[in-house]
């Protein structure tokens, strides 16, 4: 009897190449795997995280779910898991979850935040945290174009070029600017992302607010979908990834399978 | 014609072994020395903190000051100190001050914060710069403990066992609890700090609202002046040097050198 289980993890992002395993570099997936299969009798485990993060990139609610049969009790996983992770890595709930559940293909939707620092000097606390910018930043002009990007469009102007999914359509049901001291926060919520969406987005509202770019340039690039006339990648350091959603059957442990299961569609990895 | 400087600097303490210098391992003092006798054209430069830091102990508002012949406009010196200094320790403050200025001398009151990370995991976000608490805290408890703590008392019981100065009395002006999300921020105002006297009572107020000290020992401490009635020695991951107070003659250029100069007393340096 294999029993599916969900954890919600948070990691800092700086020294991992990123979520998806790969032969050498650490990696968030195979950290993981290493710590689950010591805590469950040496059973190999595959984890499957709600989407790849890049490297760089951190998450304070990234989603992953995984399949052991060695039996062990909820509420000591979470535990043993901060007890075996590395200190950049830890688990902030652990449950035992409906059979069909996959982290991934069970998703509805995420929610990314990019954070730009803004101010006269460089600051020793945000190393590898946040996109620091020294310019001026107009930031209503930076309002302006999360409004533009907000609903329903074809983004393939603002995917990585290496993205080959053949459907660019995605839904930004939220796109604001928040104000926390120094920091300024660039907040995403929708349905799916496309590789290198978000920091796409960030970059590109920057990249108006400092005056690089037209806001008319962004108009064009969703209109024709040319990667060109977006802005800038935003780079990893800024970017977190704070929630995956889920239907709330595919929460619950005694789930209706029909109503909750795996996607059709399967959201795009951001990064 | 000697020029005496003022410096406000910011550092994540985490990499470095405290602010004074020291025969071998890294200091902020020594990091600062390198980089202001390169830009000051190769000349020997002794730089004066406003207090000791520990090892890490980090720092939004150290003052540091020192004198250089070679002339440098102002407004470059703070832009080519963040690009000679190292990630982890910035300038975000610099300018000429008047001939008898001395961070340490010139200083009337410091603030300090403690940073307190309570939640049921410990956070990537976190390592070294906050003090991880596990198990659930009254802070009301804290807030009786700091409330005990304000004032004027002989804080001899709240002091480094190696801390030889004869004079202990000491005035706190503020000592407050503040909530940050999963941030508690215990903040300290005064006239100076004994060594360690600011990771001593923040240690003692979490001991009594965890419990494991009785406020009536807090109350035993400062009037006996017996370091073991008080409660632990926070570590220094938590500790965040704010801010320097000076008189305002002290800041400006053309000041009264008779109503700002040097201070008798010398505020003890904290860690």
């Amino acid at each position: 009897m294999r029993t599916t289980w969900r954890l919600v993890i948070e990691y800092d992002g700086r020294a991992f190449s990123g979520f998806q395993r790969q032969a050498g570099p650490r990696t968030v997936q195979e950290t993981l795997e290493e710590a689950l299969s010591r805590f469950f009798g040496g059973e190999r485990i595959i984890v499957h995280g709600s989407g790849r993060t890049d490297a760089g990139v951190h998450a304070l609610g990234q989603v992953i779910s995984f399949r052991a049969e060695t039996p062990r009790e909820a509420h000591k996983v979470r535990l043993a898991m901060n007890t075996m992770l590395p200190r950049d890595l830890s688990c902030i709930e652990a449950a035992v979850a409906p059979e069909y559940f996959h982290a991934r293909k069970s998703a509805r939707g995420k929610k990314y935040r990019y954070v730009v620092l803004a101010r006269a000097d460089r600051s020793p606390f945000h190393v590898g945290r946040a996109w620091y910018i020294r310019h001026p930043v107009d930031w209503a002009r930076v309002e302006e174009t999360l409004a533009l990007l907000r609903g329903t469009h074809d983004f393939a102007g603002f995917r990585s070029s290496g993205c080959e999914n053949p459907r660019t359509v995605r839904s930004i049901e939220r796109a604001e600017h928040l104000v926390r001291g120094d920091e300024h926060h660039l907040e995403f919520e929708g349905g799916g992302f496309l590789r290198y969406q978000v920091r796409i987005m960030s970059g590109t509202a920057i990249d108006v607010g400092l005056g690089r770019l037209r806001i008319e340039d962004v108009r064009e690039a969703l209109e024709t979908g040319k990667r060109a006339k977006a802005g800038r990648t935003a780079p990893p350091d800024g970017l977190y990834l704070v929630e995956v959603r889920y239907p709330e059957a595919a929460m619950r442990l005694e789930a209706d399978g029909d109503a909750a299961g795996p996607s059709e569609e399967e959201p795009d990895d951001e990064d």
